[in-house]
């Protein structure tokens, strides 16, 4: 899995930091043909790329979309083609709940059963976020189950998820969820004795929660699915000897961060905070320093052409801050496209920019979608880039004599 | 093996249309120094090549030449160096004979024996090919074997494909070729129950038909090997949900085509009308039509560079035709590189180019051998072309969340 034999990295070197544009690639827009990158003004960026390698980096297989999850683990080495990453700790993730070893997380629907115990809507109408937060509350304090704990973590709509903290428990528990309306939720079972304790458990607590919410005219019950505990993912300083701190403003990315060994650092609310963490980050002697920029995957899902150029450019502005910060070597990134053309997370492959004093400038190479291909890193797969990045760093050994 | 993980295959999406210009990758000229594909005048290709991504396909590991089968099931999407794909499948395929489970293929040879029953010539003088299919016929008419049926399919010269069809066959036999003259045959045995049953039958047969040709002047027996059956080939509606259909003119390419259960449309006998046959299926619901163009690679092995350009033109003059049909993805391609300065197959990448509306075209690269060195895709493996062209179809889920 690993492109980095363990043995070969070195405990000093450089500082690092990676910067992830989240969803930074793009498509060319329908009248003038220009992506967002290569539309936006960028005077830092361009200054920097002058003195830069660039290349691109393939998340995944070619033709696979990544979520942002399996985009950012493929960033920090890791093969998610590999990793067993189940729903429910996906939600977790992006409830800002890292999941701890041996904890279990579902994924949880409100739904509404009929008096046959059917079930009549899988997602009771789509209540109002309000409304999910509200019955997740009533059910924490209301509900509990033998030698363990439930915490609900509210998500939009229906949406929340369901986290088990106890003693032994597995997570082959089958979803209850029976996909359709018009049957049963199914009885929860365990693969095996551990799964057994939290099938268990799950039962005692739905009963519960049903109980709880019969007289609720929003929802009467709910489903659970994609039980999952948190997969064993070998940290940064394992793998790296590096330590690693994540300066990261949305929860979904904290958590990715948090499950590979990062400290989660306040980020604040701005890209100009996020500057002054980098700054206190290296003071404090953190070695490498994940700062994860959010604006250009939110406009891209808006289909915003304007407010993704805005976004980058934003980050641009503040670019010479973070370069100020004293950082050895600076990575920029995305952790995969969300072209404005198509509103989504998309397949193609994403620009990379490596700093450092080791570098291969190509001139009149821009920091660009299509600029990149001409750079001279040409393109890596992610798990390839923690390696070259370590590499700059000066923070491997030869291999071999 | 597969790149695609199956339960991100949607169920729905575009119409894809793959185009296969056989042999179409080629080396420079030694007098003008451009390759076939450079040289043609292309105006089509050219228009399309502007609105796309190109890059190239490597079909087999850097430095290995695949033939025709191995080509196309890698741009199918299998690893053709983990399929067994036995000489008597790739001999039946050649003849157009798709080969059902529970079949057995062997390569036949012609030959000539002496009265001590010695292998003098392995090849019977290279007969014409009317005289192979008039010893076939021959033989078809006068030899059974016992539970189950011979079919001989005659080929080039001395060769021909030998077919048992019958219930528990296996195709664990050896060769009974001794490869070298002066040699007595080698008898046939089988490594399993199932093998030892095809053993028995193809001795059965040899014995009757070395009776049968006692008094042939051009051959008195024959050498059979590449005892195989058709290896499991997951199906296009397996691997991508796709109702896929084959308009290939050769026989041989509509045999690998149904290999991975793609259906055998008609194609006529021309560019022309093999393109109202892709309209023809468009409007018949296909997802997925391969089209083949045989006359790249036949001037190619011919050493006729004219010819080739000619062919490479012949497709461009019917490509709007092609474009016309509502297909929504475009890729053309080729199976293998057919340099006419080589006169065979080589391993040289192939160009390729994916249209659709989902793309990143690259100014001023046009659709040629070095010009797809500098497209967006850059240099995938055959196996990753059936995933990207999925995404462009909008046929893959997103991985993770």
């Amino acid at each position: 899995m690993m492109s980095c034999p363990e043995h070969l990295v070195r405990s000093e070197g450089g500082r690092i930091g990676l910067f992830v544009l989240d969803g930074l690639g793009g498509l060319p827009h329908p009248d003038h043909g220009t992506t967002e990158l290569e539309a936006a003004q960028t005077p830092h960026l361009d200054e920097l790329a002058a003195n830069s390698s660039l290349g691109r980096i393939q998340l995944l297989p070619p033709g696979l979309t990544p979520g942002s999850g399996p985009g950012h683990l493929s960033l920090f080495g890791h093969d998610p083609m590999q990793l067993e990453f189940g729903r429910g700790l996906l939600e977790a993730l992006g409830s800002g709940y890292p999941l701890a070893p041996g904890e279990i997380a579902a994924r949880g629907n409100f739904c509404t059963l009929d008096d046959a115990g059917l079930v009549t809507d899988r997602r009771a109408g789509r209540p109002a976020d309000a409304e999910c937060q509200r019955l997740c509350q009533m059910l924490s304090g209301q509900v509990t189950v033998d030698g363990a704990q439930v915490q609900l973590l509210p998500g939009k709509e229906h949406r929340f998820t369901w986290v088990l903290t106890g003693d032994g428990l597995g997570a082959g528990v089958n979803d209850n969820d029976p996909q359709v309306t018009g049957r049963a939720p199914v009885a929860f079972t365990g693969r095996d004795d551990a799964s057994e304790r939290t099938a268990t458990l799950a039962s005692q607590w739905l009963q519960q929660a049903t109980g709880v919410l019969k007289d609720e005219s929003v929802a009467n019950s709910a489903l659970l699915r994609g039980f999952s505990t948190r997969p064993e993912v070998a940290t940064f300083e394992q793998l790296y000897r590096l330590k690693s701190g994540a300066i990261a403003i949305y929860p979904m990315y904290r958590g990715v961060a948090q499950l590979v060994g990062m400290e989660s650092l306040d980020a604040g609310n701005s890209l100009a905070d996020q500057a002054a963490a980098v700054t206190a980050a290296v003071d404090n002697g953190f070695d490498f320093i994940f700062v994860h920029h959010k604006d250009t995957d939110t406009a891209g899902h808006s289909g915003d052409f304007d407010a993704k150029v805005a976004a980058i450019e934003a980050f641009d502005a503040v670019l010479p801050s973070f370069l100020a910060a004293g950082l050895d070597v600076i990575a920029i990134t995305g952790d995969h496209a969300t072209p404005t053309s198509m509103k989504e997370h998309s397949w193609h492959p994403v620009p990379l920019l490596v700093h450092s004093e080791r570098v291969l400038p190509v001139a009149g190479v821009p920091f660009h979608d299509r600029g990149c291909l001409y750079g001279d890193i040409g393109t890596i797969r992610g798990p390839e880039l923690m390696p070259l990045l370590l590499a700059h760093a000066d923070r491997l050994d030869k291999y071999g004599a």
